[in-house]
């Protein structure tokens, strides 16, 4: 995957380092079946309140269901289809709102879901693949097409595939892909103590 | 830190494999600055939707702060204080409701603020450290007390410190530490092409 490392002022775990949202996917590599199976159980063994594990992964393959897979890709937004075109798969993670052991409300189900789909980014990072997820999609057209229960939250789709070569994206993206990442300031994120407080040195 | 790593049908990356949720922590060794600085540069790194970066960390120390650090201790569900008694560090992991750019609703804050915490949960595992979310935590409290806004929403009291020895934990929780550690099939969690279809090997 093209290098485009965090900037931090302490070192950090070269996986979360490493891992960002590129768009440039080759058309033409398969994500093999172990890779398949090695980014849901990344998401699978991410922690839970209750250990309820309210993720739920939806997966299409380009290389064996395009029918399926174009049905997916028929979801995003526009402006990701202009890249995504090129991912062999796609995945949607949803949200079940209920817990499993008494059907009640799971204020942490989106929480634990993010959790879920961050390991299974980190996962797709260390195999060397690109996962970039998009919160632009037609939850509800999802939702009626793939028969998902009416009261799960369709939280992402993600593109994964192998990385590609830049001159496949659209002129504006291949420059968005090369500018440096950047976060707010840990001052905005993080307080010490009270609300508002900088944590001290 | 003590071992207990994931059981999976194929290879996962070892910081996954290796993060689990531990309650014995040791009562006397503070978490460092720069470990500090860490978890939340991790957290930091996150991805998020339009790159809002909906998380907030509220962090008490308790051997800089024994006072804050006791309030924050004292919004803990009483099964939860039992062993974090013994943690040096507390972070309360909050959702900024709203988008900075349009303060419009922001749908994927929980899910986005899941991810900063599974980051800084996994930096904790490359540190060595121990960190256990938890959800039994009153927020009210905790909003009244560290002045977080009213429409924030706090997700997950986080304890983080060095591995302790188990006979620091009360029996019941000792032994839970040592059962190995679960999750639902595969199959419960992931779909191909529609919603209840397995994925295909």
């Amino acid at each position: 995957m093209p290098k485009n490392p965090a900037i931090t002022q302490v070192a950090i775990a070269d996986l979360i380092a490493q891992r960002w949202s590129p768009r440039a996917i080759d058309p033409d590599q398969p994500v093999s079946r172990d890779q398949l199976l090695a980014l849901l159980e990344a998401a699978r063994w991410a922690p839970s309140c209750f250990g309820d594990q309210p993720w739920r992964y939806l997966v299409w393959d380009r290389f064996r269901d395009p029918a399926g897979w174009r049905q997916a890709f028929d979801c995003l937004a526009e402006g990701n289809q202009l890249w995504v075109k090129n991912a062999p798969i796609l995945l949607l993670a949803v949200a079940a709102p209920n817990f499993g052991h008494n059907d009640q409300p799971n204020r942490w189900a989106q929480y634990d879901t993010g959790a879920a789909s961050e390991n299974l980014c980190l996962q797709a990072t260390a195999l060397g693949l690109v996962a970039h997820q998009m919160g632009g999609f037609d939850p509800e057209a999802a939702k009626a097409r793939f028969n998902i229960p009416a009261d799960h939250v369709g939280m992402a789709m993600i593109a994964v595939g192998h990385p590609g070569a830049i001159e496949l994206l659209p002129q504006a993206l291949a420059e968005k892909e090369q500018a440096p990442r950047s976060r707010k300031p840990l001052a905005q994120l993080a307080f010490e103590g009270r609300w508002g407080q900088s944590v001290q040195n």
